[in-house]
């Protein structure tokens, strides 16, 4: 089966509509992983004008997915998939959702990113923060990758890295709360960092959704909810 | 149009395979129901037994997903559906997602419950906790049964409540702030109680969610992401 091709129907106009929402779906994902990039940015440079900015583009995420929504429902009514091709629009649902959920994310981070642009910084400038979230930027990468190639290989190395980003935030998190006993007068500002660090785990959390969602699409078996041994299995034997 | 029934159609079978969805959607919404209800008692009884059993139960909610999740496609891919059928379905597929979350909730309250167990308890024992989670266990219902009953109304009320609920959800998070800074040994305790608390208030997001599809299931308009004006128009027009 040639993974990077869709449909193969007589129907050319059909094979089109169904390309044009593969596409906005990378476009809108592309859209999100600089969402999170910038809010990243605009949080260890302490730069409100590019967390406004961010926020800012929250509308237009909102906006592709109400869209892509709508063209899968229409191509649902108008063409009746079956197989493959339902299968394919399913999981584009259901992607979208959590692209959406990904912007919400970095919508939160640059509100944090705003509220500790005024206060005193740590001596690492929130490096760790910065690094956690280049961790789970590249996953949201690898899970649009894994998407557009349906590339359950690269998928499954989406998840393995979610369960090693989960043991980071852990962590981060454990350290954050000694500065708070250390010194309370900081606590309002390390609760920004503690919303901010959650934001960025549950952007790993859904980009690996995302790759469950690429591994059902290819292999037509559902791999939510199991094992990481089942899930290799599913993912690497032939359909 | 009679909004609480599905269907119509020559095919016996299908009707009934319609009616069978919907079913499992509330059961599958009773269940979490139930979770989100055993989670809070749990605690504020401190009953680690009950605790546990949330978590072990969680299991059948995902069982739940998935299999409702399977039983659309194969509708989907036999009878394709259109206009108002499909609509329902997209519905579904959405609103299980969101279940699914709400069981997530349930498990992470449950954590805390058993977390929280041993260690000393505030004066009012939680009544602030358990007061905002019986807000967010009606608006639940609440979601439910305007989609069980199709009835945009009810829709409405549970995403007007939802406003309410996060400004007491504020209000809560902040106190849990004040009482760290004032006794700082007190900070690992109550990081608990706030994960709890962030917990609920995103139970609250996703009871909201599902009325945003059960009005686009009913009105054929998506109302994500608009103002409250243009989804009260929208909800209450007739189409």
């Amino acid at each position: 089966m040639d993974n990077s091709r869709l449909g193969g129907h007589y129907l050319q106009k059909y094979d089109n509509e169904l390309e044009g929402v593969r596409n906005r779906v990378l476009a809108m994902g592309g859209l999100v992983e600089k969402q999170i990039g910038d809010a990243l940015t605009a949080f260890v440079d302490a730069d409100v004008k590019l967390a406004e900015a961010v926020m800012q583009a929250d509308l237009t995420v909102n906006g592709f997915e109400v869209s892509i929504d709508e063209e899968c429902s229409r191509i649902l009514a108008r063409h009746q998939p079956t197989a493959g091709d339902l299968r394919f629009l399913i999981a584009v649902i259901k992607t979208i959702t959590d692209l959406e959920r990904v912007g919400d994310k970095a919508d939160k981070i640059a509100k944090m990113a705003i509220r500790l642009a005024e206060s005193d910084r740590p001596k690492n400038n929130y490096s760790d923060v910065y690094g956690l979230g280049e961790r789970v930027l590249k996953m949201l990468h690898g899970a649009l990758d894994a998407f557009a190639r349906m590339d359950t290989e690269a998928a499954l190395a989406v998840v393995r890295e979610d369960d090693a980003v989960d043991n980071e935030y852990e962590a981060i998190m454990r350290q954050q709360m000694t500065f708070m006993m250390e010194d309370p007068r900081n606590i309002g500002r390390i609760m920004n960092v503690i919303w901010s660090l959650r934001a960025l785990e549950r952007v790993g959390d859904h980009a690996r959704n995302m790759c469950e969602y690429v591994i059902y699409l290819v292999k037509g078996k559902d791999v939510r909810h199991v094992s990481m041994e089942e899930m290799e299995r599913t993912a690497t034997q032939p359909r």
